[in-house]
C-alpha cells in the first residue's frame, strides 16, 4: 500500500463519486487525478487507453487498470477485505449475492431514470441547455415505480441487501444526492416512509459527507 | 446437487437466456419454470415475492432466491467453481476484475441500445405495435459507437476480458443473437472485422446453441 491507488475524474461526476465513497468506506488511500471534461480530456488518446468509452472514472493501481464504477468498487472490496468497512461487500457468499443483486438493481433500474433526471434538472440549466419536459415526466414516473419496490423492500430490512450498510446502498448515493439536493426531487424519497428513513441513514455516513465536501471544493 | 436449481421465465427472454447459457456452460442442472408473460404472470403477487420488479428471470436454489440476470450468473460461477467451464468467471482476482468490467460494459453500454433495437425491430412487429423510426436510428448510432470500442479491444485480445471465453462474452449473446437473427442487424457485427470474428466464435459455442434450441422449441 505504499503507492495510493489512482482515480481519474472529477468528484462531481456521479460515477467517480461512487468509487470515492467506496475507497473512503474501505479506508484505502487514493490519489485523485483531474480530468478536464470541459476541455474534452476524457476523449483524448491517452485517456482512451485507460477508459475506451471516453468516460470517467478510470482506476489504476500497481496491479491493474480498470473502468466501470461498479466493477471498480467490487474490485476494491475484493482486494482489501480486511480494510475499513469489512462487510461492505458481505462476509459470506450469500450476503455477497444479495449485495450484488441490489447493485445490479441500482445499475439497471435506479440509475437509468435517475441519471436522466439529474442531467435534465441539475446539469442542463447550469450548462444553459434546454430541458425536455416529456423526458422529465417519463423518467419521474419510472423512478417512482422503482422507489415503490425499494419502499417495500426497506420495510422488511434496514438496508437493501440486509441488516448492514453495503455496496448496494452506497451505489445509490451519487444520483440520489443530486436528486435531493440539486434537482428539487427530495419528495421522491421523503414521500415514502422506508425510503426516507434509508436515505437519511445512508446519506449521513461520514464517508459520503467526505465525498460531498470534495464535490463542494471542486465547484 | 440433488435438486436442480430453478429458473423462472421463458427462454425467449434475453435476461432468462443469459442465465441459461451460464448454467449450461457451468454444467449445472436446472429446472425451467414457465412464467406466462402474455397472461401477466410476472406481475402476480406470488411472482413479485421472488422478483419484486415483476420481471424475468427469477432464480432459486436450496440456499437462496435471486433476481437480476448478471448477479445470478456471478452467483452460479462463485457457487460452482469446479463445475463445467472453470474459467468462466476467471481463476484469479485480476482476471475476475477484467471480466466484471466487461460484464458491466455489457450491462451499461451494450444492453441499453441493443434492447431498444431488439424490441423495436424484432418484437414490436410480432406484437403488432408501431415502430419508432427516430428511436431506432438513435440507438443504432449508439450501438455502432459501442461496437467500435469493442472492435478495437477485440483487435488486442481474442475475447473481451482476455484470451478465454468468459461471462463477459456470454452476457452479450442474448441481445446480439436477436440483432443478427431477428432484427436484420447482422451488419452491425459483420462490418467490423474483429467483432465479426468474435461473434462467429461466441455464437457457435455448444452452450449457446442449446439455448437457441430451447428458444425454438418455445415458439
Ligand atoms: N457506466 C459507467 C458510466 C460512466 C459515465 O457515464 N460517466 C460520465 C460522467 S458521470 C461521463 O464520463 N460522461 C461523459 C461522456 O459520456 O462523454 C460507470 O459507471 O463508470
Ligand atoms: N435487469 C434485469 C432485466 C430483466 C428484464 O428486463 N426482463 C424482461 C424480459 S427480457 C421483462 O421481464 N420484461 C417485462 C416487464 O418489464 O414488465 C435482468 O437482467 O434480469
Amino acid at each position: 500500500m505504499a503507492t495510493p491507488v489512482k482515480v481519474h475524474g472529477p468528484p462531481l461526476s456521479t460515477a467517480v463519486s461512487r468509487v470515492l465513497a467506496c475507497l473512503i468506506e474501505k479506508d484505502v488511500p487514493f490519489q485523485l487525478i483531474p480530468v478536464n471534461m470541459a476541455k474534452g480530456e476524457h476523449k483524448s488518446p491517452d485517456f482512451l487507453k485507460i477508459q475506451p468509452f471516453g468516460q470517467v472514472p478510470a482506476f489504476q493501481d500497481e496491479a491493474t487498470s480498470l473502468f466501470e464504477s461498479r466493477a471498480i468498487c467490487r474490485y476494491i472490496c475484493e482486494k482489501y477485505p480486511e480494510k475499513g468497512n469489512k462487510g461492505l461487500y458481505g462476509t459470506n457468499p450469500l450476503a455477497k449475492a444479495s449485495i450484488d443483486q441490489w447493485v445490479e438493481a441500482e445499475g439497471q433500474s435506479f440509475n437509468p431514470p435517475s441519471s436522466v433526471l439529474v442531467f435534465q434538472l441539475a446539469f442542463a440549466p447550469r450548462m444553459k441547455l434546454k430541458q425536455d419536459p416529456s423526458l422529465i415526466s417519463q423518467n419521474e414516473a419510472k423512478l417512482e415505480k422503482v422507489l415503490d419496490v425499494y419502499d417495500k423492500r426497506l420495510g422488511e430490512s434496514r438496508f437493501l441487501a440486509g441488516d448492514d450498510f453495503s455496496l448496494a446502498d452506497l451505489s445509490h448515493l451519487p444520483n440520489a444526492h443530486y436528486l435531493v439536493n440539486a434537482a428539487e426531487r427530495g419528495e421522491l424519497f421523503t414521500s415514502k416512509k422506508n425510503v426516507e428513513r434509508w436515505w437519511g441513514e445512508i446519506s449521513s455516513r461520514d464517508s459520503w459527507k467526505k465525498v460531498v465536501d470534495m464535490q463542494k471544493q471542486a465547484t
